[in-house]
């Protein structure tokens, strides 16, 4: 969905890289935390949570990870190598990103295990929340659920980002997650980082990632640091020609999305979509609507069962809600697509009756 | 230490990617099974394979993997995966590569643990073995060590390029392992790749590495492929200026390193090393000697009962045979540092009276 905005920026953003260049495990930075971290990619990374005053990242570790998968996996594995009880018990607020179960799963490990939806959940205080927010699939910005002096909490805030939600100013949690993916669209190449409070904490998952896959690609850290720094220089530095600012061309995009989709739905009486107050966003500096990255749809017709299945029929792909630790009357559609894809849904949501 | 080459090569081997291209998750090839490989990347690792003629490509899938430690985690977990019993016990003969244990208990999975040294393994057939070869840490060719009709097996033939050994024709083996930084010195690029038999065990491998970090860096696999091509092109095109040939460049930079490495430890007189006889390489088409990427040392010295320490005094790093499922008295060194670090090595061993 990005691309076109990539297109226009052209060669600025352009990685080039010699054959004798990045060849070692090592980086060249002096963090002796994460020592396969690029020192460019850091330095974009903290330079861009200050522009965008998303997340706190003064006095934070940062750890960088093959997406924010890799990150998710590292985070569970250090908090709970750190408990003392094993199994550990990972829950979230359904509905979940239904990638969940299946990442904290994997290994069938005995550090942790997955333990469903935290709203039914009655164990002590051996858990850890994983807290998506704004949440994948429904948009909405949550916060941790169970008790704060209990258990650990992991910040998912892939979707904290200027083009999907308001910018209610600096997150400040004790681990929070981003991924490229979802910040600038470059989903190919594998970036993910958390901002870790605690030192034992960071250590721990540096260490994770130093035996799942020995670091994360030098190559992908050094396009990231790239790809960020466009970002903020057209801030920091706009053209006088006016060329597009990222965060402006992201809501503008989604917006148009979010408006088209709402129509169709609408006249098509069948469906409900989550409905968003504009809030004032203190990066744009004015009052901002919601735009998540996902459609996160209702059948209403009593007579769809299954609504993963009723899209299918009008050959929409979608995920059904039940992944989402809910009923299969949602489901979830991405809303960042190519354009082409984007126009081919809302032409088949527009042709039922 | 095979950055020489690559400043020679020059422009050739550099990498350059603009901000609007790979943004995908998904690559364009039209493999059902490893959904986010880059076709550029399979096409040269099958191309280069052939030239070299060290592995057989027809009718193997191609995995990639965040490096070759990826590889091990993907392919341990989906062979434990369509087993019935669990947890499987993973063993490799010692000295074997000292992240085995670390890598396979990572996760303290129900699906697999360590059992250690394949030599003292009295279990039945509910394990997979981990069969290095060349080996890491001495360079011996190995063979699976248990049975060959029970169990499973891993071959990890990261070394398995003509600058460490003679090739003594293509492996054909049921899963191979293979990692751009010890074929190509590039291991900040995080490439590794697996060549399997087996559709459903390729399959899981996959679904392991999406559930483990979604694929892998697309920006790695388009950088690898040009730096494979390079090689390859080498050797098929080669340039009427006599430009240099990456293995040949390789196996005369080794040797000239582990005879410098002789002599030193000939004059010291404590310490030993393995000594390989020469075989017939059918890619150089002449006999060659053995050039493994570590040097395998053992202390001679009755005196010195911890072979680490004693070379920590002298400012040597190296790793004690302890990790290695071997007594302290051995150390493995690295061949494949920079020129500047082999240097100082030898003149501190140099320095031994």
């Amino acid at each position: 969905m990005f691309e076109p905005f990539w297109k226009e920026v052209g060669d600025d953003a352009t990685v080039k890289i010699s054959g004798w260049e990045k060849m070692s495990y090592t980086s060249s930075c002096d963090d002796d935390i994460c020592w396969f971290l690029e020192p460019a990619f850091a330095n974009e990374v903290a330079r861009l949570h200050r522009i965008v005053n998303n997340a706190a990242t003064d006095g934070r570790y940062i750890i960088v990870g093959v997406g924010s998968t890799q990150m998710i996996h590292a985070t569970l594995h250090a908090l709970a190598s750190i408990e003392l009880r094993h199994p550990v018990n990972v829950v979230s607020a359904a509905p979940y990103y239904s990638m969940y179960p299946g990442i904290v799963d994997l290994m069938k490990s005995g550090l942790y295990h997955w333990a469903g939806d935290a709203a039914a959940f009655r164990g002590d205080d051996n858990f850890i929340e994983l807290v998506c927010s704004p949440n994948n699939p429904d948009g909405t910005i949550r916060h941790a659920m169970l008790g704060k002096e209990a258990g650990k909490r992991v910040h998912d805030m892939a979707y904290y980002w200027p083009q999907y939600s308001p910018m209610q100013g600096p997150a400040d949690h004790d681990i929070m997650l981003f991924t490229l993916s979802k910040a600038t669209g470059h989903a190919g190449t594998r970036i993910g980082w958390a901002l870790v409070k605690n030192k034992e904490v960071a250590r721990e998952m540096a260490k994770f990632i130093t035996l799942n896959t020995i670091g994360v690609s030098k190559d992908s850290q050094v396009r990231a640091a790239i790809i960020l720094k466009v970002i903020s220089d057209g801030y920091e530095f706009p053209k006088p020609s006016g060329a597009p600012q990222f965060f402006h061309f992201g809501q503008h995009k989604l917006a148009d999305r979010w408006r088209r989709l709402r129509r169709a739905v609408q006249e098509s009486g069948q469906f409900s979509l989550p409905r968003f107050s504009p809030e004032f966003c203190e990066f744009f500096k004015e009052y901002a609507e919601t735009y998540p990255g996902f459609a996160w749809l209702r059948c209403e017709d009593q007579k769809i069962n299954d609504c993963e299945d009723f899209f299918k029929r009008i050959n929409v792909l979608t995920r059904s809600g039940k992944h989402f630790g809910v009923g299969q009357e949602y489901v979830r559609i991405s809303m960042l697509d190519t354009d082409a894809n984007f126009d081919v849904f809302i032409k088949r949501i527009s042709s039922l009756d």
